[in-house]
């Protein structure tokens, strides 16, 4: 069981692999680059993490756990009973917001790492793993919320929020992005995927 | 006036680094990497495409000039009149299962493209150029097809099909697509977008 020191030290690395990738592109995200990033003596990062793809997978573990904190907090205190579809579709429009924006960093960093998965088995394992585990997150979360979600309909869901966002962080404007133009796309979605 | 012939290279060049994009990731795009794919002498893509930007630009112009083509193609010969509602889901969803089996190589690597450009203003440029041009393109479809479709329902549905197309793509399981699941992701986008 590692120390909560080490914790603490292992998510500072984490986080300052997900600046790079959002900043330079996974070709520059090395124990190297991670170290200086981070402020810490060479060769920390590759005694944190000793193979290259033992990085890139903290990183994306990192960034899921983020967002399944994320979301999870989002769905909490605003809901006293189950939620009508409308409000499904504004927790839903107003994290994309969130994510497009101010939270744009850690997405392109696992936009990053989508693509290099494409040509790493290990970590496109990894990610496979991660995806699983938002649906299943999703999935409990609806069933919370006491919503008649099937699994097919979160996935479509996931992959359409996930596809949205990727298109509002890279795309033309990604300053000039809107809560109108958030809320409208995850209504989209919603009604989409689960019928009016 | 560039002569045909120095046009069939220019599209040859433009291919091969589509190629190395899509196996290799934005990275590994060079002068002399074009080259060797596209087995010219040295010297030749340097030649057509001065600046790495110059031919960043070209693979982008590339596979919007093949993805427009496509679609024109694809919603010509099978409509005789005004299509109903799933008619354009359908096209849509074939549309949706081509681009994510066999035409996979060209949508990764504009997604290479779209990351990169988040670090290269006039990659950048390029695009938000390209994509107004495809949502043209789009709108002016529709009209054809006799759809009253408005510029807000053109973009949201292809930041919706160009989000899917990317988790499809880069996800889990991107061997495995079937289409059914391209079709349903599709009717969501139509249904979403355009309601029922």
């Amino acid at each position: 069981m590692p120390q909560p020191r080490n914790e603490e030290r292992r998510r500072a690395l984490a986080d300052a692999a997900i600046a790079i990738l959002a900043g330079q592109g996974s070709h520059h995200l090395t124990h190297r680059t991670v170290d200086r990033r981070a402020g810490v003596p060479a060769g920390t990062t590759a005694n944190y993490f000793p193979q290259r793809d033992d990085l890139l997978d903290a990183a994306a573990r990192r960034i899921v756990e983020l967002s399944v904190t994320d979301m999870t907090t989002a769905a909490a205190p605003t809901q006293t009973g189950p939620p009508s579809r409308p409000d499904l579709a504004g927790l839903l429009g107003d994290s994309l917001f969130a994510a497009a924006t101010v939270l744009r960093e850690r997405y392109l960093a696992i936009y990053e790492l989508l693509l290099e998965a494409t040509r790493r088995p290990r970590l496109a394992e990894t990610l496979a793993t991660l995806s699983e585990s938002t649906v299943q997150s999703t999935l409990a979360l609806h069933r919370e919320l006491g919503l008649g979600t099937t699994r097919a309909q979160v996935e479509a869901m996931v992959t359409l929020y996930g596809g949205a966002l990727y298109a509002l962080v890279t795309g033309p404007g990604a300053e000039t992005i809107t809560r109108d133009q958030t809320r409208a796309l995850a209504r989209a979605i919603v009604t989409g995927v689960l019928g009016d």
